[in-house]
């Protein structure tokens, strides 16, 4: 066992050897590309980039880390977050900044803060910064560009962030041994609420079951905002639960899954109160088939976008080519969507202990179904991090 | 009851008259303002003010809404959210849009998405975009404000928050009757779960018990990260729960809210199991005094910042004054947290249905305390919506 409790806040994290190789690596990946030093961004949705480097997550505010080329990095927080990022933070330094205060965007007169300047003159030891890698691009909000712009003018700013997903889509094995004890907590979770899923209950009400037996199986947070959704909702990629009612005959669909330590794994079943009409039936069993055969395409020097091409035939052979919304796999880690996906587009080889989620999404006129689970490359295949209740599910009436 | 149940998803919502009436007041601003349209943008972790436009909020992807000076408002979603916005959005006109796609960035390659150069060409009727203001600038992100840039070269980008902003800050008659009963659904939690507290569970068990009464009492989701901090740990004024135990005669601090129609009230309790030492009762009775009394000081016409100056005054002649990080109130409404702040610099007065968290914070050197209610300014004081479990709670060993 390789992860240890925290003393401060008795979560299970990652050892302080991980975090130091995270950042030993990442010096040098600065130096590499010929970078004074990176800018990473989190917010409260995208927690992973900070978390990855400091295991500091903020809410209502957001978070920053500044990771120079030479010398000691730096997290980055609103004011209002000292005391909680002191008991998460493997960072010694902490930096308290107007820039990742909450979006209500509060003066604080009464306290003292920080600037860009302060921060960047500690963190590079006054020498000067010409070229800064702005990691987490895509959630990297005007505010804190502006700020280091009006701090630095002549500074070059870059896109960075392959610096950190290169590290990230690897997964060592203190990472695979919280993932795969993620899954079991996430399974533990859909195990014990399957059998107090009744008719007419509605899909919110069934997310708090979901949420309290998430919390008892250990995790720190929900790794997602939970699915439960039921008859034509389950058609719906992306959705949120409402308060209609669960109706025998129809199709229900789950998506949970446990955080633990900032690994974030979704388990993901269709079900049905009563037997399910021989049309539903025939879509939830081609949907395990494809699930299961896009396992058995996988495994390290395979190409992505050929597991792709594969599935979409397989799909299409079957009669439900219409209704391909995205690829069978997206990268799992502390995001439960990540880096890399597998696209028709993506032709990188499949490479030893990336992680993935299976995610098989169907979807008809009427119903959808996803099938979900995660797996770990292999020289030789995959290894399942989830296989629970992978039966035809149909509940007592 | 001036609230519908939206036939699509069984979920309580404000009538259509309220929507309209927003998009109308919004385009009287923006051609006030001499802009050709605003740009507003929201994320799952603020996800308000496209929400008050269009009553969508996203998860996993980010969303926009354009609001022309004259013609057709349109939703921006991303690629995997179509069906799902079908289902929640007030405006007919949805987009897709690769810049609203997860931080992943997937390609979806077998999609077909919209541009900006043709959602603004829509929204615009094919009018030349001179001036563009930009709502959520705080939570904006680069290859939004990029993706516009490159579209329109010539275009001129501005600061709006107001626009929206104004709008928020003074509640409707509907919008007061949501956030009444999202209080009661908060204190119907509250009381559920104060009888199951016991000293051993953790932080973290007690988050899945108080997340299954929020959605039991009819909760579309958390209003806010749920708080459940035991001992050090309530000195945070930001923090996420542990699997720390709660243990009989330290702090147990606790902060809920159940979300309804996109409103996020919290209330927020210091309790104990079994007696308060007499140092720990001390800090809760000074709180509570300080919490009353900062309600007594508000009323229509006063000016905030004089608020905050006999918060101030009051705490230090208690002998607490070391320990102030923030002002007593700030705004409610979809955020938990919200403009308008209440600090020692806000020279503002109070108006009539403004409405505020009246958040008294507390900390010492060994826990801290919040007691947290919300409150609407009425011409002659405040509406309290929340009061329950307001006495000194020492729950039985």
């Amino acid at each position: 066992m390789t992860l240890v409790i925290d003393s401060r806040t008795g979560l299970k994290r990652l050892p302080d050897s991980e975090f130091s190789a995270r950042l030993a690596r990442t010096r040098q990946a600065v130096r590499d590309a010929g970078l004074d030093a990176i800018l990473v961004h989190s917010n409260e949705a995208d927690f992973a980039n900070v978390r990855y480097l400091t295991d500091y997550w903020p809410l209502f505010e957001s978070a920053g880390c500044i990771v120079p080329a030479d010398g000691e990095a730096i997290l980055l927080i609103g004011p209002e977050s000292k005391e909680y990022a002191e008991d998460h933070s493997m960072l010694p330094t902490i930096r308290t900044m107007i820039a990742y205060r909450e979006s209500a965007e509060p003066d604080y007169p009464e306290l003292s803060v920080s600037t860009f300047g302060d921060v960047f003159d500690e963190a590079l030891g006054g020498r000067p910064l010409h070229t800064l890698g702005l990691v987490g691009y895509s959630i990297m909000p005007l505010p804190v560009y502006d700020g280091v712009r009006a701090a630095f003018p002549g500074v070059e700013l870059v896109k960075a962030d392959e610096i950190i997903i290169k590290q990230r889509v690897i997964k060592s094995p203190a990472e695979l041994e919280v993932m795969r004890e993620a899954f079991r907590m996430s399974e533990h979770a859909l195990e014990a609420v399957v059998s107090h899923i009744r008719a007419g209950m509605t899909e919110l009400e069934l997310v708090g079951l979901i949420q309290k037996e998430l919390y008892a199986a250990g995790a720190e947070y929900e790794a997602h905002a939970v699915y439960a959704f039921a008859g034509p909702r389950t058609r719906h990629a992306i959705s949120r639960p409402t308060h209609s009612p669960i109706m025998p005959g129809t199709m229900i669909q789950l998506n949970l899954g446990a955080r633990l330590a900032g690994y974030s794994p979704s388990v993901g079943r269709p079900l049905c109160i009563g037997p399910m009409p021989a049309e539903m039936r025939a879509l939830v069993e081609v949907g395990r088939d494809a699930h299961y055969q896009t396992m058995a395409w996988m495994r390290a020097g395979v190409i992505a976008s050929d597991v792709v091409s594969r599935f979409y035939d397989y799909i299409r052979s079957r009669g439900f080519g219409d209704h391909l919304l995205y690829g069978p796999c997206h990268g799992l880690g502390m995001m439960e969507v990540e880096r890399p996906w597998m696209e028709s587009t993506t032709h990188y080889p499949l490479e030893e202990n990336m992680t993935f989620q299976v995610d098989t999404f169907l979807q008809t006129p009427a119903f959808g179904l996803r099938w979900e689970n995660g797996v770990r490359v292999a020289a030789d295949g995959v290894e399942t991090l989830s296989d629970a209740l992978m039966d035809i599910m149909e509940l007592p009436l």
